[in-house]
């Protein structure tokens, strides 16, 4: 699959953090990168001529969200997901295997399928591994997930155990139904919190030979530190000539522990739902930009962000939120999905110079000093 | 004033449409010429960089919701108004006279001032011909209103001559407290739907000598041939050396009308709002957009229509509005203010060639073969 070459170019000397270049048939991405997420072919709040100065590379559209509104028929009917929304970068669909878990009605999976409702009109529907490709096919996404099983965490072993020997099977599945030649599928690795399932997960289906790998059912309510400790395990037990993908991962200082730690792509919600939310990252930490101590602050919320947003005054944008003006989301998005996006362009540099330990270290020190609490990372 | 001076630089052979130029400090008008509404110092969805190719030239703020939030003095210390919301272009200021009818609580008007409750919060609160004058200033718009007092129509014909009456006195107490230099302050005609205290009153404010006049407490109900009657009567007693601006007007065929009677400047809530509800102006009419005939369409809203929202489907537009994405409102907000400065740059290029009527009546056919019902014109 030589449209999908992941070159690696540098590894940090003090850390596992890795600078490399995975082309894609719509352009490559240079990582570690984040992807913002464009659940319904919108990243929130942006338009794409919002979007592409913000440094985003590749983007991230959801198959189950699609497939229920407008459905994928209508998608490729539209010319597919790229010509669709009007983004001609790289996109990366998920299959919908989170969805089943967080957001679907009364979902029963056996192991031909998921039965579940629609939480949009209650309609009975069937999401298989197959189907689950097909929808990512139709979509015409560069990168499709494999259709994973996803359960809540803590849980009691044998479920954590019955459904990552699921997820494994199912990948094999979704292996065996792509055919497009010019989408790359990855494997999820699955385990909960269980490191040595996660570690026998990762090489079974590393024997799979995917393009790429990701590690699913993180993030979703457990500490920071178990999440740390999963990658320690599992990210070394991942094929080092393949990219290695954390899904809806998370928080700046997250980011940052996962680069640290091998990881090259991200995505999340945090930055536009956080910035609809009135919270804006700096690198003195978040803001909480209604706070009445920005009512007449001329200054920018972070100085030298060329974002639009930082070409207002904090005291506007405040206005904006106060006012309940959709402007407010909208540039308070546009500056978080910068800030990550800067974040990870630092990083990259870092690398390459060899002191990324010193580059995390300087931005949690900045975060330190402020206000702290930036919350836990989250998907739609 | 020299820098407020206003070019006549051609009327009609066929009507009394214009075709002019107004100066201000922040730049030339070309006119007649469609204001978007920018009530709290945001066009209601877009960003300044998305304003701009709409090819408007003039943006409206309103005294009344800047000076109840966050307070004129906030903007002041924040740089005023230009500068608080990025816009360098012209600015002119509603007074609020016409909030104290539609939006703020318990209003009692004397003499001396407007008392009334704020809409947000209750406060109570006092406006007077000065203190309105005082905002604006203090916003530092290149045009300020007058404060007018507006009532409901239809109404007892002695209401309507008592405001009426009030609204030429505190004009010229509004005349007699501007102080700035750098900003021109504009007389506004009363008199309901009585065409001879409407003429009377443009009489009588063009013995203050403004730079400028509007014509106000239309588009309040009325039917439009009632407001097109007082405009053929009262337009030829305003000054033809100054410009005109009919206040909250309208539909597009209302814009056409007035130009044709000799309008010079109009602002309205309506693309705006339109757009946040789904209904997109073309020149075949209104196209509501969540219509499932728009599911799979893959053609723009209006071919040759060069706003961002026509670099998407149809289809991509309605799965927007159906999946709650805020990018929904704003592209066609976008679309809507783009289709209604194309209408007035089509009207200026059919003025200098002395085919105004002819434009009217092709775009009115265009109307007519579409859905038809444009809705009425509304102010915030």
């Amino acid at each position: 699959m030589p449209c999908f070459q992941f070159q690696l170019a540098h590894v940090d000397a003090g850390s596992a953090a890795r600078r490399g270049r995975f082309q894609t048939p719509h352009g490559p991405v240079q990582t570690p990168a984040f992807m913002p997420v464009a659940t319904q072919g919108s990243v929130k709040g942006l338009s794409i001529d919002q979007l592409r100065p913000t440094g985003s590379q590749m983007v991230l559209g959801n198959a189950y969200h699609l497939a229920l509104r407008p459905g994928e028929k209508v998608v490729a009917s539209l010319g597919g997901l790229h010509r669709f929304m009007g983004w001609d970068g790289p996109i990366l669909t998920d299959s919908g295997g989170f969805q089943l878990y967080s957001l679907a009605k009364m979902t029963r999976i056996d192991e031909q399928q998921a039965v579940f409702r629609s939480h949009i009109d209650g309609r009975l529907l069937e999401l298989s591994p197959e189907r689950a490709v097909a929808i990512q096919e139709r979509l015409g996404s560069d990168v499709a997930m494999v259709l994973d099983h996803v359960v809540a965490l803590p849980n009691q072993p044998e479920v954590v155990r019955d459904a990552t020997e699921r997820t494994i099977r199912w990948a094999a599945r979704c292996r065996a139904a792509a055919r497009r030649a010019d989408q790359a599928l990855f494997g999820i690795v699955q385990g909960g919190l269980d490191v040595e399932l996660r570690v026998s997960c990762a090489r079974r289906l590393a024997e799979l030979d995917f393009p790429g790998y990701a590690i699913g059912g993180l993030s979703v309510g457990e500490e920071p530190c178990q999440m740390y400790g999963v990658l320690d395990a599992v990210v070394p037990a991942m094929p080092a000539d393949r990219p290695r993908y954390l899904m809806g991962v998370g928080r700046p200082a997250d980011l940052l522990e996962a680069v640290g730690r091998g990881v090259d792509l991200f995505d999340c919600v945090m930055p536009t739902r956080c910035g609809r939310n009135a919270l804006a990252f700096t690198d003195q930490g978040p803001r909480r930009i209604r706070n009445l101590q920005y009512q007449d602050d001329n200054r920018p919320l972070e100085e030298g962000c060329p974002c639009a947003a930082c070409q207002r005054s904090r005291g506007y944008l405040r206005h904006l939120f106060m006012a309940n003006e959709m402007l407010g989301p909208t540039l308070l998005s546009i500056h978080n999905v910068t800030y990550y996006q800067r974040l990870l362009a630092g990083a990259r540099e870092a690398i390459v110079a060899d002191r990324f330990e010193a580059y995390r270290l300087e931005k949690l020190r900045g975060w330190a000093l402020g206000v702290g609490g930036q919350g836990m990372g989250v998907r739609e």
